[in-house]
């Protein structure tokens, strides 16, 4: 994505994303370093950057809010490495670079894993040590963090990717990909959306629209993927293209068509934007992000 | 372990332990029953009863502690199933059952576990929503969880599980076994401690004192897992005797010899009763639960 406040967020989470790793001893560095590995090799940063962008609708200095955008992201990362193992998806690609347990084995690739997904749930209880006495604060971030959990949970993330693995090879329905899509991949983007609005006080209002924003949002960006997995050349999607036809994957072009998948996307966008609209300016950056996804399939 | 008191903390953690698990969809029923089926294979539960009975020493109603309790269990439970994988140890049997993968297959299993562990945090921070109004109960929450989170996470156990992978074959250093059990077990048992005592309020001297007490037990609790692997029946630890061995792990009898390490136990076993004398008839159940501890290794 391009605009430049696009840039500004995803500039300031690379910047940072390293800051929140704990200084391990030289016994367990291997862990660490698969860590940084997968963290460094890239990516859209969408996650931090939706809910660096939430907050920053509601409030200032994005330190506040910092640490829980590279947790989100710390979890997202696990939940690739863990995906990318040859006993899930066998991906030897990820982002351009070879996958975690083809760097490291396969062993420390899943305690790598482990790792980012503790170091998430370390880093926001450590914040909030430092608001043990502002009761305030405290709540906005104990909210964040939920909303964190729920996405990446049983009944979010984890929901998906368990639903994902059973549908290979397998008739797969409307609603079970929609199942699978709302869950794998939209979970995390509301949860990043919602635990932004959150930490930046975000009033009732603003958390439903930013929440109906961040539904609809987060299933355009899975049809993208699907669509640039089918018909993407393989530098602008990073992994393997044509990896999800390979192995049988349920995905919106194969089971609408690609001119149904595209009209969908195009539906869900304009949802988006219209959820933000009544907020004006203060929503522009958002509205810019939802349109800049939906161009990116032409 | 005997005695009645442990057997309360152990009976009400087995009643309420799937407690907390999410109600999920049809669609994602099968890492919900891979994660009861290892919650359920029993075991000890030496974690949340420790996390219990230290909060039992300063308040009542352990119904409040129940989360977290259950919790540690959670994300002791997720480091088994991992631990076990091909990759990393290669265990069939795990508490005289199949492991996870033997049942459930390998990609189950690495989503079962990656679903406890988060699982643990989605449940605390739940528990936390619930005191948003009352900060001095909310802010011993937060510390509780900090303090497994940080056990769990890459400075605690996650750094034993890769020191020790790496240990495997290697010349070990006495320095090595140590920093490999001090975290691997030590961490999440001193973590539960601390939790505990956290939760129920406890001062500081307590808390120090239960530290000291929790780091000699953990250390203790290895040494005896150690000796029952290489000398124990394998109905006594659950899993195929000889099985640390076989695989060239590096254990205290191996460095130390028996004999060394029978009394190495005892005097950790000392230093964690004299740790909670001070504190009379309220630290009783703990020292008692030590004493059982080195009785097993006769």
């Amino acid at each position: 994505m391009k605009s430049a406040e696009y840039k500004r967020l995803k500039n300031f989470v690379d910047e940072h994303l390293l800051d929140f790793l704990p200084d391990v001893d030289q016994s367990s560095q291997t862990v660490l370093d698969a860590m940084k590995y997968s963290l460094e090799a890239g990516g859209k940063r969408i996650r931090p950057v939706l809910l660096l962008e939430a907050f920053d609708m509601c409030a200032e200095n994005l330190f506040f809010a910092l640490p829980y955008a590279c947790a989100i992201e710390y979890i997202h990362t696990y939940s690739l490495i863990h995906d990318d193992l040859p006993a899930l998806d066998n991906d030897d690609l990820r982002r351009g670079k070879p996958t975690s347990h083809k760097m490291f084995g396969e062993a420390t690739a899943i305690v790598a894993g482990d790792g980012l997904l503790n170091t998430a749930y370390e880093l926001m209880n450590k914040d909030m040590l430092l608001y043990l006495d502002d009761p305030a604060k405290l709540k906005m971030r104990v909210k964040a963090c939920y909303e964190i959990a729920k996405g990446a949970g049983c009944k979010g993330m984890i929901a998906g990717q368990i639903a994902d693995l059973e549908a290979v090879n397998k008739q797969c329905s409307r609603e079970l990909l929609d199942y699978i899509h709302v869950n794998k991949t939209g979970a995390m983007i509301v949860a990043a959306i919602r635990a932004g609005a959150h930490l930046g006080g975000a009033n009732d209002k603003l958390l439903n629209s930013l929440t109906i924003y961040g539904e609809n949002i987060g299933l355009a960006f899975q049809i993208v993927d699907d669509i640039l997995d089918i018909y993407g050349k393989e530098e602008d999607i990073g992994k393997t293209a044509g990896s999800d036809e390979r192995s049988s994957k349920c995905t919106y072009p194969k089971l609408y068509g690609l001119d149904a998948s595209i009209e969908k996307l195009h539906s869900l966008n304009d949802a988006a934007v219209k959820a933000l609209k009544p907020f004006g300016k203060k929503g522009q950056p958002l509205i810019e992000l939802a349109n800049e996804l939906a161009i990116r399939i032409k």
